[in-house]
């Protein structure tokens, strides 16, 4: 038996078409197709590439999109039962219950042919926005709100979320952040969830154990520490000294560095660009100026004590797209499950297709 | 990067105080001791050894035995909350959505000290069998039966589950079910686990990663698998063309070979005398010569075709086992959790205790 590295670092556990990441040169692509080329699809095509393979035509697209409208509503049932779950917890503690629930409500849930395999990936798909903005509301006793047709998948849930139909930037931005959330290799949730599908456990509950990972505050969990890290610095005049005395207590800065990428990673600079334009539209910049002065602060630091930079990862402009979406911190995590569930789901396929059981060993000492 | 077997097969992930298993000489250890050394203690003292390392004495026992009595009961509420799922779903479904609701109940959900640690390993090992005994009752519109105090934690869940009183055979015999079921290495539900401990996620997704993956026909499904096959047979006649029929198909057949052991699973041993002693008591043997018959037809046959034998695993005497004490099929790899858990708990707090996030490579082609 080999012996490994800690966190299985730089081992490779698995073949996959789905993504590919290269951390030196910072590149992402999504079935090869780099990731600046699919930030302007709308996400049902990109969600359509992640699970399909290829990226849809116009016939496919419209179809899928028709799919996934038809099945964005949650019944009557179903919303009871959400309500029921309001005691107060994290907002991904109700959405793993919620899922669990919607599982119930799939009569195919346990049945694992192609067709049903594709419909309940349909279902996910199309629900999970309408239960994280469903759960959101009914924790300030809230009615959910209907979803609207003639939206996008990702301008549908902001409405849903507020009842306002967002700017065509707001869309655009939600778009871009759903693409850019939703696959990226090997991660702990996609782990996770991959070896749940190699003991051929169903699509539910591998999702379910995906969003089970994802919750942790070093996955998932991280855009939320970013949002609250810029609450509490507040304004930029702050922003040196809360950078240089949590260098000094050697703390982590949230938001920065990532186990692959040694470079910037293509991702926060799409999103870089998406907060800077929210944040011209919004007539306040204060917010993306507080987060690009920390990244020039940090970079310049690292580059003194460490010799080399340190840049922000996905979760630190994404945190700054997310204060001008005003969308409240606690719901980042579900956010990024609704835009990782395609991605997850192709993990899902993938594992199914050609399956061995996910089972290592432990030395024991 | 390096390359991996498939299924990460023969690659040691990380290291692990917890068990110890010799696949060659047939060896199973919790904590350093033998599997066979373990079967007359209570699963109390089992569950303890596992999750804090250290065989209880005396005052130790029965302090964690009467916290797990004192924490048996669910509330009202939350057997309400537990008939809403009762979809005619399959009972790790049931179990999943249960256990998820559970975390919304515990106010220590997301509270991450090892005092709050410590109240949720509590909760978890003793619900299990509440919620999965309330779940089966709910599904033919039984009430739930309360936890009787002076019952042992196996004995406890039968009589939970039927209304009688266990004779002390069956009491016995489900104490080692559980003992035998609460621990194996890094099975796949628990790598899942350990991954989504290794993100900081709470104990409460952890164990539902777990569940998530258990439910697997490859992995906690096969149990049932068993059992349905011990009823497709039926009778000890039709073991031989059953498996010669199999054999020429080549198909699988269920309970037999195991990744890891490639001699007599030393727990398969022990369900074995179990099941035996069962049917004598029983006064019907049928269901143990008939496993016998399938594991001696087998035995031979692959003696004869690849020259080496091939040996039941857990999941072959454990369903002969769950025949006898009435089991339905459908409740046995919720009973496979119920004791697992424990398990599932010592290596989440042991990736809390020294943590570095699981994040292996996938190698794109």
């Amino acid at each position: 038996m080999e012996e490994m590295k800690k966190g299985l670092e730089g081992v490779v556990a698995l073949d996959t078409k789905i993504s590919y990441i290269d951390g030196i040169q910072g590149i992402l692509m999504y079935r090869g197709v780099k990731i600046e080329d699919l930030v302007d699809l709308p996400y049902d095509a990109v969600s359509y590439l992640l699970i399909n393979g290829k990226i849809p035509n116009e016939s496919e697209l419209s179809e899928y999109s028709q799919e996934l409208k038809d099945n964005r509503i949650i019944n009557g049932k179903q919303i009871d039962v959400l309500k029921e779950f309001d005691f107060g917890v994290e907002a991904l503690d109700g959405l793993r219950t919620a899922i669990s629930c919607t599982a119930h409500f799939d009569l195919e849930n346990n049945h694992h042919s192609p067709d049903a395999n594709k419909n309940k990936t349909i279902k996910l798909v199309a629900k999970f926005p309408t239960i994280v903005a469903a759960l959101h509301r009914a924790s300030f006793d809230k009615e959910p709100i209907e979803p609207k047709d003639d939206l996008s998948h990702g301008a549908n849930f902001l409405y849903m979320l507020t009842g306002k139909i967002p700017t065509d930037l707001e869309a655009e931005a939600m778009e871009k952040d759903l693409i850019l959330s939703a696959e990226h290799e090997l991660n702990p949730s996609t782990f996770s969830l991959r070896i749940a599908a190699s003991t051929l456990s169903d699509l539910y509950s591998a999702v379910i154990c995906g969003l089970c990972t994802l919750k942790g505050p070093l996955h998932g969990g991280a855009r939320k520490g970013v949002m609250d890290m810029l609450d509490e610095v507040g304004n930029i005049e702050n922003a040196r000294p809360y950078v240089l005395n949590k260098l000094e207590r050697k703390e982590k800065i949230m938001g920065f560095g990532h186990r692959v990428y040694k470079t910037y990673d293509p991702r926060a600079r799409i999103y870089k660009d998406v907060a800077r334009r929210l944040s011209i539209e919004n007539g306040d910049t204060s917010w993306f100026d507080l987060a690009e002065e920390l990244e020039n602060i940090l970079y310049h630091e690292f580059v003194e004590i460490r010799g080399k930079p340190i840049y922000p990862n996905v979760d630190f402009y994404s945190a700054v797209v997310y204060k001008y979406l005003n969308i409240p911190a606690e719901l980042a995590t579900s956010i990024f499950a609704m835009g990782r569930v395609s991605g997850w789901i192709a993990h899902c396929m993938e594992q199914y297709a050609d399956n061995r059981v996910i089972r290592p060993r432990a030395h024991f000492v």
